[in-house]
């Protein structure tokens, strides 16, 4: 697999997995109807880094990196990851999902230490993903907030949602 | 004093306030030299609503209200607040600011239960804005999350920065 920054050709292949994700209405707080250019627009915004992991050619995930606040909030990074989930169906995809999915954070964490940021941070983890919590958990990040219903889960309702963060020494 | 939904006639007053405050490097994850031109679409940005407080015909600050965050978030919302630097020089000064402070919080609390929100959230509060986290907290927000040294102040250096929360029954 490779990991590389997203260019221009690359949006075919981002919109479809930002769709799936999104519409499936359990990981991000975007519409789950949000328009192809409203979503390339927020991907590839312009104090934004985009990236795709490849593998065999194909786009089987992306990522994105950058300050969490402008001035004097912009060394802490802020992240998001999307694996295509047409691959998570069988354990075997899970487990590739997985291995992206890691992949592609230990990636993000070493761009933003070579970019100079101090700490990283997701504001907005849902407390139902479990595999995405493990994972920041194994990779140094602490739940520092949680805030009580703040999303509103497809099938389970309102469920709270973690703020996580880790420095970057 | 009058709270009441901003023009296009308020954008002079509320760059003066949005400037002063943002240039003191203080209170605001913003650039404090960010132009009039990315302030103003900032502070009227589509999604937002955006007030000011008038007092003798005279604007002594602004506030806006919009949805933390999109889609199943949305439900959340997010407010912040300015008054005028120039009146909190002296101790009447100070006094005055905080009265026309509260009031611009209780009509935007107001606001929000009457827009269907179910609960605000600040997402950056500076743990050194002490006059703020005390108004927060009398009006019946608590820290939900505290982010490790994620505001430079500009005579403090690294300090913590709260997430502040409340549910709007």
């Amino acid at each position: 697999m490779e990991i590389r920054a997203a260019t221009r050709a690359d949006r075919d292949a981002i919109w479809k997995i930002f769709h799936e994700i999104v519409a499936a209405g359990d990981t991000y707080a975007l519409d789950p109807k949000m328009s192809r250019e409203d979503a390339l627009a927020y991907w590839f915004r312009v104090d934004t880094q985009t990236y795709v992991a490849e593998k065999g050619g194909t786009v089987v995930g992306t990522y994105i990196l950058r300050p969490n606040q402008l001035g004097p909030g912009s060394h802490v990074a802020n992240a998001a990851f999307m694996v295509a989930s047409n691959v998570q169906s069988s354990g075997v995809g899970r487990a590739m999902a997985e291995h992206w999915g890691r992949a592609m954070a230990e990636h993000c964490l070493a761009e933003a230490r070579r970019m100079g940021f101090r700490a990283m941070q997701f504001n907005f983890v849902i407390s139902t993903n479990t595999p995405a919590i493990h994972l920041w958990k194994q990779l140094g990040f602490k739940i520092v907030g949680t805030l009580p219903g703040a999303f509103r889960h497809l099938e389970r309702g309102y469920v709270d949602v973690y703020v996580m963060f880790r420095s970057l020494p």
